[in-house]
Order: structure tokens, then sequence, then C-alpha cells
């Protein structure tokens, strides 16, 4: 060995030793029998916990002599399951995590909990469609916005095939990208078309927040900006750029929370244009706008397909989704009251696109 | 207003005041005069400070009466710059800035700075390309993995355009991901065709650890794995889904650090696959690997349209690139040495992307 070869290879140990130093702590990690162990390297800190959605409360961690806190929790259901550490008293999510859910307001981690057998949104050896991140130009609102689109297996491939299309709306604290990165729905929809068990469709997935809007968004004049947006700039740019479908019975829109109010309010006030409407633990209009968008429930029931409505029972808009529900009831307006377990969360908003994607675009087939 | 008004009244104003609350921590707030504010709520801790990239060491931040600490430093560069919290030992990202670079280790947040005209790394009003990612079956690895795709402003309008391929690689710390969502590579690109600096060019960016890596992936089968890869699995699945030619003359290798290293093995090591190769602040290959890579300095110089080196005289990676120039030029292989100021960083690699760029695919137009 030179000199020469010799400093390469202390240069390359010492790269090495720095680089496995800082990646000493391993968390979370996921034992076979679905018990997770979660660490944070915090010396300096009195007192440490984890919140995390398979356990109660925050569950406190014990420290070693290295500083190192720790604790193994579980066994959870298989489950993409949302956490925090609580670092005296201050809500981070773990450093050392590479899976982040960068919520507009405040992030967490996220841990997979694989099944026995994999679950709908896990990864799986079949064919896969493709994410596709563009930027474009909103006449309607005078800025520049992002768009996420899903294309399914196979698509391109038949140069004349007009796929359907679900317009997939995400919640308040969310942005265009969430429903890909925490809501995994090109995962599902990949593992659901390979099952035959929903029809190949693209999936666009739109920007909620326009600048009119509150910093919740859930007022009226970001619903109907985005209803601008929408129609006017993001449908005419799929078009352009998509072998889509423009006829509404091919066209789907859902979304949850501020989503799900989003797409009852767009969906019911634009028939001309969406056939399918799903609401997921919706935000969902109030009796002003109700009287305007179901004041006619013979033209509501002529033209909606389906009408599905999903809320979980822990959810804290429960309460307004069973009013929504007995409003529809009144009126006669057909629907799906899908009523479950679970809160307001991202695991049952999985779910709900599992079992409400495979409903669409059923009826010419 | 109805009691059942009143009600929802009451629930908007409740679910508003929360997210209110949440969201009253503002952090980074970029002053017009280009200092930062930076902020952090934890009335439990004793000391925080902020590491940022245009401040020397920790910069301590003050707490108020409600356990907000904070501090305003700079004026900073224009740029997008790393920084994280130090709280009582601790380093996290900002728990309130969803701009994270979620490093495979460890992530850190980022503070955008813009200049008073627009940077080359701002989003502008031009014509925009868009990322595409895939998921493919490698077969030389035996495992499915991701892939980010860039094709520029009008892509597929002109259905017999064959573009060219920039291959470009990430280091050992980052995923398929990073170029993009923190290299900026799309918007850099979009900036520099729209000012006609640099050809409408198809940016491919695989994932760079393989399963025979190790942590850090700086070893010698990692670089052989991924060339396999690369060669064997990305290429031909770019080949059947993008409009890309398969022209040496029109493909391009380059990569930062881990990835610095992988542009030089892999395309001196396959002169009959790439002629414009890069390598940024790059792991470049040791003596014995040189001797195979360079061994006839004709061949290179005959087959190489490019060979760019760029390194920052800070980068502990420095002396490593000094000496692989010393072989270049004592080999008389033709190149362009680009030393600067800078350290191992990605303020200096997003710079070097818009250098080098412009500078490929000009030899036949």
């Amino acid at each position: 060995m030179s000199l020469r070869e010799l400093k390469y290879a202390v240069l390359a140990f010492l790269v090495l030793a720095a680089a496995v130093c800082r990646a000493e702590v391993v968390s979370p990690e996921v034992h076979k029998d679905r018990r997770v162990t979660f660490r944070l390297h915090a010396p300096g800190a009195e007192r440490v916990g984890v919140k995390v959605q398979f356990a109660p409360d925050v569950q406190p961690m014990a420290k070693d002599g290295d500083g190192l806190w720790s604790v193994t929790l579980g066994p959870a259901e298989p489950d993409i399951h949302e956490y925090s550490f609580i670092v005296d008293g201050l809500e981070i999510p773990d450093p050392v995590n590479p899976v982040v859910k960068v919520w507009r307001r405040r992030s967490k981690s996220l841990v997979e909990v694989p099944g026995d057998r994999p679950m709908f949104f896990e990864v799986q050896d079949v064919p896969h469609g493709a994410i596709h991140i563009h930027k474009y130009r909103s006449r309607s609102l005078g800025v520049t916005r992002g768009l996420y689109i899903y294309t399914p297996p196979g698509y391109g491939a038949e140069a004349k095939v007009k796929y359907p299309v679900m317009f997939l709306l995400h919640g308040s604290g969310d942005t265009e990208d969430t429903w890909a990165v925490v809501g995994r729905a090109n995962v599902i929809l990949d593992n659901l078309i390979s099952q035959q068990k929903a029809a190949p469709m693209v999936i666009v997935m739109p920007y909620g927040h326009t600048p009119a809007g509150s910093v919740v968004g859930l007022d009226r004049r970001n619903t109907s900006s985005f209803e601008r947006d929408l129609i006017d700039d993001v449908i005419p740019y799929v078009e352009r750029n998509y072998s889509v479908s423009s006829d509404r019975r091919h066209r789907a829109i859902v979304g949850l929370s501020m989503g799900g109010g989003q797409s009852l309010s767009v969906g019911l006030g634009n028939l001309d244009s969406f056939a399918w409407i799903g609401a997921f633990s919706a935000a969902a209009p109030r009796e002003a706008a109700l009287k305007k968008l179901l004041g006619d429930p013979n033209v509501v029931n002529e033209s909606v397909e389906l009408l599905w409505v999903g809320c979980g029972r822990k959810d804290f808009l429960f309460d307004a989704n069973m009013r929504f529900i007995d409003e529809l009831r009144a009126r006669k307006i057909k629907h799906v009251a899908h009523i479950t377990g679970g809160a307001h969360e991202w695991r049952l908003w999985r779910r709900y696109l599992n079992e409400f994607a495979p409903l669409l675009f059923t009826t010419d087939e």
C-alpha cells in the first residue's frame, strides 16, 4: 500500500465512521411481531415521550447512559401510523426518519407496519403507474400552481384510449402532493387495477388552497375560487396534456375534509361536468349552500351515478356529516352513507379511497 | 340565525381557532432586507439555538414570556440555505416549516432567500417542464426502485423529436427525489431553457444506493451494481417510455459526491454510452480504478466531449479532487477543472448544475 493509498484509506475510514456514528440511531424499528421501537438521541432532555396513533396518549420513553431514549410499543395493526416525539413539551417529527408528512402546519413522521400478507397500501410486485408533477399557470387565480397527476399502468401504450378521470382533493392541512406521498393513492390504484377491482383511470390531484382563502381554506371564497381554477384551468390543462375522457360520465370528484366539502360543492354545483361524487370526512356544505346544491332532487338523481359519503364515528365532523346525510334522505336523493369506525385521519382516507375507487365508471361496462 | 346555523358557526369558529392557534408560529420569516427570523415554541427548553448556513456556529435564540424562542439573523445571500434548531443539545428540523430536506440520515429545514432579481433557482413565470415519478423493476438488482424524470417545456409537442439525456446522480445521503426537491434541477433547467442557455433535454434521476452497497454507498460493490442497474435496467426503461436519443453524443452523466464518483466510474467506464461527463465535489475514483478508467488517454480524449470536475476549496473532498485533476493533467486528458469557493453543500451543487447544463450537447449545433 503506497502512502497515497494509505491516505485515501484513512480518509475513507473517517467518512465512513462519521456516517455510521450519525446513522447509529435507528428509528422507527418495526419488528416482525409488529411491535415498533422508537428511539431519540437527546442527552439534554428531561422528559421524552412518543405520541403514535396505535397507542393511547403520550407513551413515556426511557433514557440509557448515552442519552438515547427509547420505547417499544405494540403490536400495531398493519397500517401507516403517524407519530411524533414530545421532548420537554416540544412536539417534533423524528429527526432520523425520512418519511415525513410535511403538513402545512406541523410535520409528523410516519411508520409503516406491514401485514402478514401485503396490505392494500403496500408497494407490491405488480405493474406500476406513474406520478407526474406539473406547474401550470392558473389564469383564474393569476398564479402558478402545482398539480400531481397519476397515470395507470399501460397508460400511453394504446394511443386512442381515453381514460376516465378522478379528481382527488386534499384536506386543509395538505398540499397537492399529500394524496400521493401520504395517501399512497398511486399505490392503492396500482394494486386495485392489477386485481381488476378498479378501472384503469387517471387521477388529478390539484392544490386546494387559493389566494382568496383563509389559512384553513374553509370559507366560501376559497371554495368558489378553487371551483373556477378547477373548471377553467385545471381541466383544460389536463385535457391538453393527457388522453382523458371529457364526458361527465367518465369524471369523478372526491376529497377529504376541506376537499370533501369542495367535492360536494363543486361536484353537485357542476353536474354537467361530474357524475361520480365522493366525500371523505367532509366539511359538508351548510344549509344555505345545500338549498342551492340539492334544490331539485330529480335533477340530482338523474345526473349523479354515485354520491358516496364516508365518515368515521370518532370524527369531529361526524355530526355535521350525519346532518348532511339526513338532508339527502329528507330530499330523497340517492346516496351511499358509509359510516365506519375511525377519526379524522389518513388511515381512514386510504381505506375509503380503496373502497370508493372500485365503484367508479362501472355503469357502461 | 337558527339553532342549527348557530351550532355550525360555533363549530367553524372552534376549528378555525384551533387551526390559528397551531399556526401562530411563523418560521422562518424572510424579510424584505433578506434578514430571516427563526421561531420555535418550546416553553420547556433551557437553551435553544439555530444552526443556519448563512451564519457562523450555533446562533443563540431568546425566549419570551410565552416560551417562544426567536432570533433574527442576516441579511443572507440570496440562496436556499439549510438550517436546524438545537434544543438542549438535540438537533431538529423546524417543526412548522414544511420545506424539509429529508436526508437519509437526518432531516434539515430549508429557507429560500430570494434575490432582488429572480435567482436561477427561483420558480419564474416561464414555460415549465414536468417531473415524472416511476417505479421500475430492476432485473439486475432484483428489486423495484424509484426513478425521477424531468421532461422540458414542450416535450411531446412534436412526436419525432429525440431529446438528449442527462443522467443526474445524487449523494450518499440522498435519494432519487433529492435533485428535484432540494436541488431544484427542474426549476434550474426551466430557467436555462427559457433563456436559450441550455438545450431542451430530459433529465433522468435514478436511485444510487443498491442492496450490495454499504450504508454510505461509497464502496466498489455499490458502484458496480449501480452501473449494471443504470446500463441494463434504467436506460432501457427510459428509452421504452420516453422520446430520447440513444446516441452516446446525446447522453451526459453527472453527479455529486458519491454520485460524482459514480458518474466518473460509470461514464469513463462506458464510453460507448456517454460522451459528456461531470463530477461535482466527487468521491473521485482511487488509483487502482484510475488506471483502468484512464489507461488509454487517447481513447478518452477521442471519446469524451466534456470532462468537467467541480469542487469547492472548503470541501472535505477538495484534496482528493485536486489529486484526481493532477492525474488527468499527468495523463494529458482534456478536462475542465472548475475550482470555486464553497464546501460540500447543496448551495454549490445547484450552482454547478446551472453552470454545467449549458455546456452540454453543443458540438453538433
